[in-house]
């Protein structure tokens, strides 16, 4: 195989409650990128679309490249790449760019070299990419967009990934409004120190959610769908957040929560119709505040990483 | 019906990883009561037994009648009661003992005057006697004692009890040390505040646990039995502790922690089998130590509070 061409999803991370240890892949969007090998050695990042000029071409400040880098020195490999990016998806969202990126290049590479490492093997490649972007080793974003489903991130020593049961026609909306939050920034503004009674409150909720969403338990999940530490410090970075989650309770919504570090906002729905009303009447919110915004609808991707071709 | 006799299980409340939130009856050891129905007004606590006299005669400073009381008060009713309260069971043992008798109280209570709350109904009378105790409302002892089976307390705001199936041929073995831990007291050991990093690994654990329990992985429920904030806390106060888990680690528990706030240890096991085994290696350790002990082995309680006669 000479070149390959891969997609990789985007993910939503935290999913309320679940703060640093859940996280779910969407159908759409989400990144492409193409490798070609080259004669000689050595990553070059020949292209990259969709980002408006934002994303740097140097191999060791980009997330996909530093996972194919991680991934090709563990594996002793020293080939030429020509690497082609595609951002088919927002920057700075909440929906987990950066980690689309690491995982569709350490999974393009590992396809190129004939799929020596099975997905969970390649996943330490892809959190190493996205440690660039997040200041740290984490898998609640990498792991969905990787392997498909919704993950729980049990503990990181070691690394502990947990697929979760879904209710079979539950869907996704996610509103993404033009404002951009860096990660780094938003992770920066919470305190390292949380009050224990708080902390009691959020493991209640995240058991709640767990069990609703493996027994398919609307009602649970939605009740348990409330996040007493992260959130309230996150929606004060984002104009509009308690009306437009308001108008997805109104719309039919399950539960509505801010999409990792925001400002995306993704909502649980018992089935389609009811996951596109919620996503208009989001959009319609955010508007009123002068806020313009995107939505995306789907079911909670379950393939992770594919080849396109 | 002029008096009733009522059995209220023994209870394993955290559960590792879920302080104040998780809990679980066992088929023994519990509390009995005797009402009897007399003439003239308000409950005179007639006997207490088998707790070497360590409990109080007086009305309102017993768990089970201020568990009554506050039962027939919202009920409107005034009737003259005789209570014989039999603890089958050791005080200050981390296994609900102050819950059992609540529930055991206002369990025969409502019996005694035809059942006219539902169980679900009873639990904040039950909560009222357990605060007596434990200074709080707590409902992690007296829900799973009331209504059997494995529960979370998702919430408080309002209470909000969710029954978590576990696996069917599970079983528990606990192991009661003769040392005597007030509940008040361990819980002013522990601090206000918590490191935010502690409290994501803590909610990575609950998840694991539940999503293990229902899908019977004991694997997962193993590898998510672990207490980062609460049990290095209280393993201090009780001497012998790492010895006695690594013991029941060794003779094939899938998991082991602090029942309550101690001195108990309980167990989850495959099987009666094992449940055995380990409830013999940890007495053993605790010999070692010079402790002698009391074991407990059961499945989990499913029939909560019982009519006995």
């Amino acid at each position: 195989m000479e070149s390959i061409k891969v997609f990789a999803p985007a993910t939503v991370a935290n999913v309320s409650c679940g703060f640093d240890v859940m996280g779910f892949a969407l159908d759409n969007p989400g990144d492409e990128i193409i490798l070609k090998k080259r004669n000689g050695k050595g990553i070059v990042i020949q292209e990259i679309t969709g980002e408006e000029g934002k994303l740097s071409n140097a191999v060791d400040n980009n997330t996909a490249t530093v996972a194919i880098q991680s991934y090709l020195n563990h594996m002793g490999e020293n080939i030429g790449l020509d690497v082609y990016l595609h951002k088919k998806m927002p920057l700075g969202s909440g929906l987990g760019s950066s980690a689309a990126s690491a995982v569709a290049g350490v999974f393009a590479a590992n396809e190129l070299l004939g799929g020596k490492l099975s997905r969970d093997e390649l996943l330490p490649f892809a959190m190493e990419g996205e440690k660039l972007a997040s200041g740290d080793y984490h898998a609640d974003n990498v792991a969905p967009s990787l392997l498909g489903g919704f993950r729980l991130i049990r503990g990181y020593d070691p690394v502990d990934v947990v697929q979760i049961a879904t209710p079979e026609n539950m869907w996704v909306s996610v509103v993404h409004p033009a404002i951009e939050i860096n990660t780094k920034e938003a992770r920066g503004l919470l305190n390292k120190e949380v009050a224990l009674k708080k902390a009691i409150q959020q493991w209640g909720n995240v058991g709640g959610l767990i069990a609703g969403l493996i027994t398919e338990d609307y009602g649970l999940i939605g009740r348990s769908m409330k996040d007493v530490i992260i959130e309230p410090v996150r929606a004060k970075l984002l104009n509009g957040y308690d009306a437009v989650r308001q108008a997805a309770l109104d719309a039919g919504a399950v539960g509505c929560g801010i999409s990792g570090s925001g400002p995306a906002i993704f909502t649980f729905n018992p089935d389609e119709q009811t996951a596109q009303k919620v996503g208009d009447a989001m959009q319609e919110a955010f508007l009123t505040k002068g806020i313009t915004s995107n939505i995306y609808c789907s079911r909670i991707n379950q393939q992770g990483a594919v080849v396109l071709g």
